[in-house]
């Protein structure tokens, strides 16, 4: 057995309460080795004494490590564990001392891993909706123009002409009403919008009024219209909140920049030095001050108008910009007030590595998933993973983080951020299918940005946010059946359990609960494969068990 | 090289900024290997351009893996970075997605590793009297009896005698104010007791009134006095804060009793069934209710008790009963007050395992560092680890938190919740000084339980809370010689860099800092050994040269 490999971390992603009753527990162990492995575990306070024993499962294997877990209903919220490993007869000990050949239960009170109490407000709830959401991100100037009425002095882009930097196409809080049906003909029920708040640009990350919609994409009484619209045809809507940073517009830093230090907003930014006047910014951009969150009048302010939002207007949750600039303490605050305003509002951060840290409970309950978005282009795009190199990544950030923030994690091909997908893969019909049905197997929530079941390109900013082609609504059939084919199995499988692995060069993802399973299977090769199935759910390049190259198939198993 | 053991988590004890512009990085690797290690790190938004490069330093070796480390002053708070691993002329790089032999910069937003911005208010700073800490920790019952003029009717022990369970002896505020000189002598500079509110036993760990002093122990007036003293004599006072639960009698629980629903404190406590009335409690011990620190009332409740005590009798801290069954974000909120209150007030947490995750800086300072107790235990009493071993064990407790953290754990040989070390190791002088020394040289802040001094015996709860023998005040010079020696070199030692290693069956534990450089080499073996020093500043069975057994010598190098 290779010792070196062995890792587990109490009150972590190795070890995290589900429940006040139920604890999830993971160890890791290098792939080649397949011991049998098992918890001991008894409450705190009794340990020395009576212990208990359960088997644990290998539920994911990555390129070096393979994962055994097990969820422990629990009589006692104060639990205390160690695991033992059987391999060729032989029986090790795994403690916070490492491996040992014995272990002496009268002195565990020492060295034990242990989950000292589980307490409720420390524990993170999957939002329950989430486990069958399907997003549909809107860039709110590209997607259609609804209100003819508005002043459009400020439009300097013919709709379907090629966006730069500066451009206004005039799409409208009352476009997106206009066509909630068609975004609910696709299977989805949650919108998110990028910002919608005072600001001169056309993307508005750099907000000069947080308590304002922009003029350009509607008012007040708008968005309590679209509220009321969506959440008419069952669908959340989700606004992006944007407190890493401002604009200089902003009425508190232009009396900063007025009165440096005389200013009583002085310490609401981070001013390097008076004169000449500088101050920390959103990457090196000069209009976007960034916010000093340790100080508490700023998140008191920012809070406020998080709340404010979900009070007034009934959104459903936000996606939080640069969220990983943003102090831990301020998002500590932030999650207690906007839970306290609406229990099962969303919360996720804008992080494009590893969060864990902020996904503990404490602060956001999911991030835009940009990990897997480079896992399906490294595969699908970029050729660099094949199908067991896939499993293995994929299941790699499976164990990143707990299982209720897995179900939460906002899964995405691609975002106004990027280049749009369908362009990396250079127009491929298939790979783009199959990546779809990646995105709804896999868990975690899928994300489809708009236009993607139009098959609609673009490069890297601003190529990626194109206006939307609407002489396109009624074509592309074969991909919006896929997509509302998908996100109608999304709601059946929900937070299903996944396994996933690859098998002569096919990628396998299985979801299953209960007596229900689904499997995913992804030919990525450039040659046919023989795969029987029973029962098709959806398909494409599938035909008489024969999947073609970049074809896929979904089964379901009863 | 062996993969599997090479360890980095971004935003942990592996990556830790210690001020807004300087970040700790650690990375682990299997302790057989020696390659040179390099970071490659810069900005966040000009990576892809420009890398800066600094080697590592081979800090750290435990029994399986050696850690590398690095301290990087930075320009910008928003650092990334990946590691360069060089080996027999290969090189490798350690990103976020682990291990390859090349790295393509110009993607690195998708894996590199990043502490995204370093924020004041998320950074633990070490508490800077915490650097020249001597703790001396007093059962309050058992020290000395001041106030001869109290009703003495609760007392049933003899002074002298042995305790049980239910002893009174009458110890008090005032006996410890009597001897403030005596423990200033040894060079102690920090007092902490263990619980003197409203209760009916004698260890207090179960009050009843959280805002009165116990008047078997004196009152608000004496407590006054005490801090004045302390205060006087350059001494600082830790009270203990029992709020994971508390007596049945504390009025709020008693209204639980009496009216169950109906009460208004009726989720102050978790109560499992009214009728029999049956209740969470401490281990299970009726008497001792827990709290229901998930009830937001009680959060309140014990954050005003925490700061009430510091803004009205100005102590400097509190050592946390249980603290580990305690909720993070009571723990969080806690911190937040205590420290809006006194900056320079400390948190001293009652965790026995690896309690990384409460001292990320958002919840307290420090533990009492029973991991320590146990590896003493282990090389000194129980012959379980010998000089190489204990130095491996010595190294893992350093990696499991920052350095700021390490500089403050409290490092305890025994406490009231223990057995005596004396009596563990039989009553071996030599044993108990040699112990010392590595207590007093070891990372973090010494902590001597009353009576240690005076070779006080005692087995388990409640034989190690004898009563003082004041009649050996002013014998075993050699001990108090001692302490006292090692005391007046923990001022000078400070936070200094440590290494810790063993070469010929010999413990050497180095600490350095600018020029200069102390070295404890420790002897737990049956042999003479050949020590030749230069600077003799503390010893024992050290005479020209041959270290004997159980002995110890501590040298400065300039």
């Amino acid at each position: 057995m290779i010792e070196y490999a062995i890792l587990h971390y109490p009150e972590s992603k190795y070890c995290y309460a589900k429940n006040t009753r139920e604890l999830a527990l993971r160890i890791r162990i290098a792939k080649e080795d397949f011991p049998k492995i098992f918890v001991i575990y008894g409450g705190k306070y009794e340990f020395a004494l009576k212990q208990l024993e359960h088997e644990m499962e290998r539920t994911y294997e990555d390129r070096l490590y393979a994962y055994y877990t097990v969820s422990l209903k629990l009589n006692d919220p104060r639990v205390v564990y160690i695991f033992k490993i059987v391999e060729d007869n032989k029986i090790y000990y795994f403690s916070e001392d490492g491996l040992s050949k014995e272990y002496d239960f009268s002195l565990s009170f020492y060295n034990c891993f242990q989950y000292s109490y589980l307490n409720a407000c420390d524990i993170l709830e999957t939002v329950e909706w989430m486990k069958e959401a399907v997003f549909y991100q809107i860039f709110v100037d590209r997607f259609l123009m609804g209100n003819e009425k508005k002043d459009k002095s400020y439009i300097n882009l013919e709709w379907g002409s090629k966006p730069n930097p500066k451009s206004f196409a005039g799409g409208d809080l009352e476009g997106i009403i206009t066509k909630l049906d068609y975004i609910k003909s696709l299977g989805v029920n949650v919108i998110y919008l990028t910002p919608i708040f005072k600001s001169i640009s056309n993307h508005k990350y750099d907000i000069s009024n947080y308590y304002e919609v922009d003029e350009m994409f509607g008012n007040k009484k708008v968005l309590k219209e679209l509220v009321k619209e969506c959440h008419k045809r069952k669908i959340r809507l989700i606004l992006d909140a944007v407190f890493n940073h401002t604009s200089e517009n902003l009425q508190e830093f232009q009396d900063v920049k007025l009165k440096k230090h005389e200013s009583k907003y002085y310490d609401w930014f981070i001013v390097n030095s008076d004169e000449p006047f500088t101050y920390e910014c959103f990457a090196s951009c000069q209009y976007m001050p960034k916010f000093n969150t340790s100080n508490e009048d700023v998140e008191n302010y920012l809070i406020n108008i998080g709340c404010y939002w979900i009070k007034e207007f009934d959104i459903d949750g936000w996606r939080l910009d640069v969220s990983d600039e943003v102090s831990h303490r301020f998002w500590r605050k932030f999650r207690e007030a906007i839970k306290n305003t609406k229990r099962d509002a969303v919360l996720i951060g804008e992080n494009w590595h590893d969060a864990n840290v902020y996904l503990q409970g404490d602060q956001y309950d999911s991030i835009m998933n940009y990990a897997f978005t480079k896992s399906a282009l490294d595969f699908y795009a970029f050729q660099k993973l094949d199908a067991k190199e896939l499993a293995n990544k994929l299941n790699s950030l499976l164990v990143r983080n707990s299982d209720q923030v897995n179900t939460m994690m906002l899964n995405l091909l691609d975002s106004h951020d990027t280049l749009r997908f369908y362009t990396e893969v250079k127009k491929n019909d298939n790979k783009l299918m199959s990546a779809l049905a990646l995105l709804f197997m896999y868990p975690g929530v899928p994300c489809i940005y708009y236009g993607t079941e139009n098959k609609m390109e673009g490069g890297y900013d601003p190529d990626s946010r194109r206006t939307m082609d609407w002489s396109l609504e009624n074509k592309n059939l074969d991909i919006k059946d896929l997509i509302r084919s998908l996100a109608s199995l999304k709601k059946e499988i929900r937070d299903s359990e996944a396994r996933i692995y690859a098998l002569d060069d096919l990628l396998y993802i299985e979801r299953y609960h209960d007596y229900k399973k689904w499997i995913l299977v992804i030919n990525n090769t450039k040659e046919k494969k023989i795969v029987a199935i029973n029962k098709l759910i959806a398909s494409n390049n599938y035909e008489g068990n024969i999947l073609k190259p970049n074809g896929f198939v979904i089964t379901k198993i009863k």
